[in-house]
């Protein structure tokens, strides 16, 4: 974060005007949530907050639910740091639990049984200050959520506020609340965003290859059992002409014959920067004995979770704008308010996706089936394959049904990519698992598409077309307007 | 530079006193060199050296030798810039010409009939300072080095110091020196350094990274046909059970054929900051068109070029300690002054080698043989391939030829890499190209040896053994003792 906020960066903010549709209930009772501030200037500090009040605390311990006999706990390799005591509930940080897939995994662990707790700059909230955008759905914020699920379920999700690039307080995280797991969403996640400038380029690149390392780091030094989960992308592969693999391709060449890494071609500097981190935490594994696994996750769509559903202040955020918003969901979103369906090029592109139930889900197998030591184990995690024509052509029966006239348009392709290629990625690791896959269903986009109704007037159309290009990517700092 | 110097690192520096057994005979005349100096703190100013007087000067152009019929001129398809100027020699940035393969190539290639511009924080120099290390060879600042050069040749080479990741500084360096080729040597290039601790790690990282990502914007931005020759490693691709091939390999699975980029197993996070660097490279040749030349480069060995040979001041650096130094330097080294040899493990590890006078003619065939627009060429810059043992038989016997007793033990691997493994990389685009190699001989291992022996005096012998452990790096900056 102090990376970006170094730079000289000119930012026109917007001045939209968005009804809260939707004002939040007060949550029924007032409700304790833990969060730590810490910089490596500042000492480390901890707070408690009750009914909004701060206190100083010493040493704070999460309260948990009384724990059932389906609570998870650590299963027999993964227990060897607390061996005295096996029905402890594992422990899991989710740094970057403030976001999109890291909120809905935070609480779906946290209703499982799991220790949560969350490690977040609140950096994502800031991005979308500086570029003028906004989650379709009002989302309260991080401290009103966690005081919202513990009146709602009584259970503790811990919060540290902080930057994971910041070693002293990554440091201080995992000796303060001594992981079993680590889910690291905590990174830039969109890819036009890396291209809007070389300031966030470069910034996209540091934060993510840094707090990567810091957390590999973190975990030699305090936790070396602690079981990296770490949120890949199935944009590592790019569209190669050959079946993609999970993770590792067998070849034999000129008579000999070897398991390697699959090859990577990311195609953005967002896509870049998880494949730098995917060689790295594999190198860790074999140099440390680190136990990773890669989820490398397709387009994940949907809002709702069963947790997030459970109160609407724990309403998941849903991005529709040209630059966090995933393709289903600015779909259906455009098909809400009456915009075109933007399909960008030909509309060829294929990928693999995901309900975000299926997300919640896939990282808790992961969890509960750990790596072994030394393991750097690749998971692709996502459902079924579209291509954008064919998600349009969904969208678009959908909208019918419920009495919507949509259109689509094909727009200039702001990336550089293949708008038509081959497409087959392997994906049978997580079922193995006992994934139960969410397919995209008509009730899941009537759903939708009725979600993005209730909010319409919260939409501003301004957001919707892509204002990032990948070749037009320049030096100087983008002033963007709203 | 700015990245370390502002992490808390202690460092006892060593008190060595080795003498100065060859002090320079001062070069025979006043000479003028050009150096610039740039941080984004302050505006770009350039200076003008003149006999050791220092005066502001506007504008500065290098004075280059009168044009000779073998002067190299931009080709054809490389002019689209200075179409106009056909006969005016190639411009060439090296970044990093101040270290041990970028001082040779830098002298090659004025030597050639280039114009050539150094870049350089100088920073290798401060590593040295740092971990109390010294080069065997006694190397003239770059100021002096600079002066004499002109001296003897009548070339100019300018000098522009500063850090690479300061954009602002690297943009001044772009738009005054307006190169028509950037070779890029600007790296932290020890894995053992980048091993040391998490600061040097993370500095490894982020150096090179961002060093490469803001030389590809400013290519980018300011010189978008200018030829980027980035020097990666052979080490990239670690040690498969199959052939290495040159950057890519044609891949037939379940029926379908794609050429993909060859898989990478770095093993250490040096190497794999090239593998990122490589990965980012390759992107924006695809979406910018940046015409890209990845040289793969063996272990170097040797120190002497026609050019450095000219003055005991153009002496290059040269590493024998356990950070800096590779394996055929450090042996001949040891050799000289009744060290053991140290094969770290088995002795197995086979990698490729080349002379440090086939470096400087493989970046001149790739300078002067340019990749087309949007093409990441990949060329494995090696000659030989030899195993640790194979080196150290041959520095033995040559050793015994000199009247030396060379011994060789056996230290624990300090690394995590495999000890016996098959190894078979190819290397003939270079050749193809016209590289007329210097292989290992007799007479080189003579010549090395003798260089040894003249400087023995000056080898502080506390350096020779490995004190960098791919297991044991921590989180705390590590204090090194001499």
């Amino acid at each position: 974060m102090a990376h970006l906020l170094s730079t000289s960066c000119s930012i026109k903010l917007s001045s939209s005007h968005r009804p809260l549709s939707q004002p939040f209930r007060q949550c029924p009772t007032k409700c304790l949530t833990f969060f730590t501030l810490g910089t490596s200037k500042s000492p480390f500090k901890r707070f408690v907050l009750q009914g909004g009040t701060q206190q100083a605390s010493c040493i704070v311990r999460a309260t948990v639910a009384p724990i059932s006999q389906e609570t998870p706990t650590q299963s027999r390799s993964d227990s060897q740091q607390n061996s005295s005591e096996p029905s402890k509930p594992k422990r899991v940080m989710v740094i970057g639990g403030d976001g999109y897939c890291g909120w809905a995994t935070a609480l779906h662990l946290s209703n499982k049984g799991y220790d949560v707790a969350i490690v977040d700059s609140l950096i994502r909230r800031l991005f979308d200050q500086q570029l003028g955008l906004d989650s379709l759905t009002p989302i309260a914020s991080i401290h009103n959520r966690l005081r919202c699920w513990r009146s709602v379920t009584g259970k503790t999700i811990e919060l540290y506020i902080g930057d994971i690039c910041d070693f002293e307080f990554l440091s201080e995280t995992f000796k303060s609340f001594e992981p079993d797991a680590v889910v690291h969403f905590g990174e830039q996640r969109s890819a036009p965003y890396s291209m809007i400038d070389r300031n966030r380029a470069v910034f996209t690149q540091h934060n993510n290859v840094i707090g990567t390392l810091n957390v590999l780091f973190a975990i030699k030094e305090f936790r070396d059992q602690c079981h990296l989960v770490k949120l890949g992308t199935m944009g590592e592969y790019g569209t190669p002409n050959i079946d993609i693999e999970e993770g590792y391709i067998t070849i034999t060449h000129n008579g000999r014959t070897d398991t390697l890494p699959f090859p990577k071609q990311a195609s953005s500097f967002y896509h870049l920067s998880k494949v730098h981190d995917s060689n790295n935490i594999a190198f860790t594994c074999k140099a440390w004995g680190i136990r990773a696994t890669d989820l490398n996750q397709g387009v994940v769509y949907g809002v709702r979770t069963e947790e997030t559903e459970m109160h609407e202040e724990l309403c998941n955020r849903l991005d529709y704008d040209g630059v966090f918003g995933t393709a289903l969901n600015r779909f259906c979103v455009q098909a809400a308010v009456g915009h075109p369906l933007t399909v960008y090029g030909k509309g060829g592109q294929t990928r693999g996706y995901l309900d975000i139930r299926d997300t919640v889900q896939c990282v808790e197998l992961a969890i509960a089936n750990p790596a072994q030591p030394g393991e750097f184990r690749v998971f692709n995690q996502f459902t079924e394959q579209f291509s954008v024509n064919e998600l349009a052509s969904l969208v678009t029966k959908a909208g019918e049904k419920l009495g919507l006239d949509v259109k689509t348009i094909s727009v200039p392709n702001p990336r550089v990519e293949a708008e038509e290629h081959y497409y087959n990625a392997k994906h049978t690791k997580l079922i193995e698992l006992g994934l139960e896959p969410h397919l995209l269903s008509d009730s899941l986009l009537d759903s939708l598409l009725n979600f993005a109704i209730k909010f319409k007037d919260r939409v501003d159309t301004k957001q919707i077309m892509p204002s990032v290009s990948w070749k037009k990517i320049g030096v100087k700092p983008k002033t963007l307007a709203a």
